[in-house]
């Protein structure tokens, strides 16, 4: 994914739209390798499109779509790809009818929002009619929240679904130094399962949620066992030879 | 900035380190210029830290610092920087010292924590003791909010601050399709303040928040002026010819 805005990288506004991307593809099967934020410059939206777009099955852009001067994002991909860029038919029909239906102007602004790379494909905006398009295997999305997910729903759902990814979370109630050693080992049995491990802090004290991630459910289901087995043998050496 | 970790890309865990040191940079006048967000794996990692240190001043990380298997930020750094990775004697120190105190073994996953690339100064951890590092400029940090944001405080704090960049934010009560023509013009004019346009939308329809940035005063003032102008003439027009 790429994220597009000044105002990402100077903390005006903290992005939401990485992690709702994160658990849309997640629920469709789908892993998200990599995200950039950049700002709005074209030079730089152009280089990591063609970055991301070559390494990558997909690559998911949000911001830099609206009518005024700092949206650079339809100049940009047609910089990568190398086309012109212009009105799209279709997307300057859709907003001159939205537009003319609410006794607005369509001002040279909102025209913008009908430009689009040679060859794009338009994606629906059922909030707000401007839409977003697609080039290639790059979809070029709203940054607004709703915008971005409305787009999204309906952009992932129009992708080939792979096996979902399943999860089990197994709460640790030892800091991640007790259990590093012996949960290094179940990893390393589980060659097919992911297990991650996620310190919480509250301020005094550590606990740990380990998470086991697989795609295969006898798998995943096999190192949720030795990971709650391993965390009974680390719970008893820590109470060590205290009778019982 | 570098942020790692699988986490964020499931969507598991909502990043909250980007928009923190987005604030802190942007109030000690340093500009964030590009944040890349990888998966727990040491070739993408130091392919990202190896990319991002040669382009920009400093590189700021975070996560993958911890005692467990899927803590691999260190070798990586080591990956990057070609040198070897071992224990950094203060950090081992320090280390045995805190487990001790607490009557805590320092087992093997909690040297890992004081493992770091040959060459590598120490980052304070106020909070939990285990320490980040600086290879050069590359700042390596704990991805636990608590933990990053003080260590972020330390070191941002330790940097050469940069003329603080001032901004003025203004309302406007129409959409941007309204005012994307002449606020391109207000931009033109005032070239050493970027302006970006914010549209807001609450379900119905949209407003827009102009934020104009600036490192003078006075320019920046300026543009305030002539975008609160501007608004007053687009909002003349749009009531049109109607009698006052």
């Amino acid at each position: 994914m790429l994220a597009i805005g000044d105002e990402l990288l100077s903390g005006r506004t903290k992005d939401r739209n990485i992690g709702y991307l994160a658990d849309v593809l997640t629920l469709a099967g789908i892993d998200l390798k990599e995200v950039r934020i950049v700002a709005d410059e074209p030079v730089d939206i152009a280089a990591a499109i063609n970055a991301l777009r070559a390494r990558y099955t997909y690559l998911f852009t949000s911001g830099g779509i609206g009518p005024t001067h700092d949206d650079m994002t339809a100049d940009a991909v047609g910089q990568a790809f190398g086309v012109p860029v212009g009105y799209h038919p279709t997307a300057y029909e859709l907003l001159e009818k939205h537009y003319r239906q609410r006794e607005m102007d369509f001002t040279l602004a909102r025209k913008r929002m009908a430009r689009t790379p040679e060859g794009a494909l338009l994606i629906d905006n059922p909030v707000s009619t401007a839409p977003g398009f697609k080039m290639d295997n790059v979809y070029v999305m709203a940054g607004v929240p709703a915008v971005f997910q409305a787009m999204v729903n309906n952009v992932v759902a129009s992708l080939p679904q792979g096996p979902q990814i399943l999860s089990a979370a197994v709460f640790c109630p030892f800091g991640e130094g007790d259990i590093g050693g012996p949960l290094a080992q179940v990893q390393a049995k589980h060659k097919s399962v992911v297990i991650g491990s996620y310190p919480k802090f509250d301020g005094k004290s550590y606990s740990t949620e380990l998470v086991a991630r697989s795609r295969n459910e006898q798998e995943l289901e096999a190192a949720r066992l030795d990971i709650e087995a391993m965390l009974i043998a680390v719970g008893k050496e820590k109470a060590g030879s205290s009778p019982a």
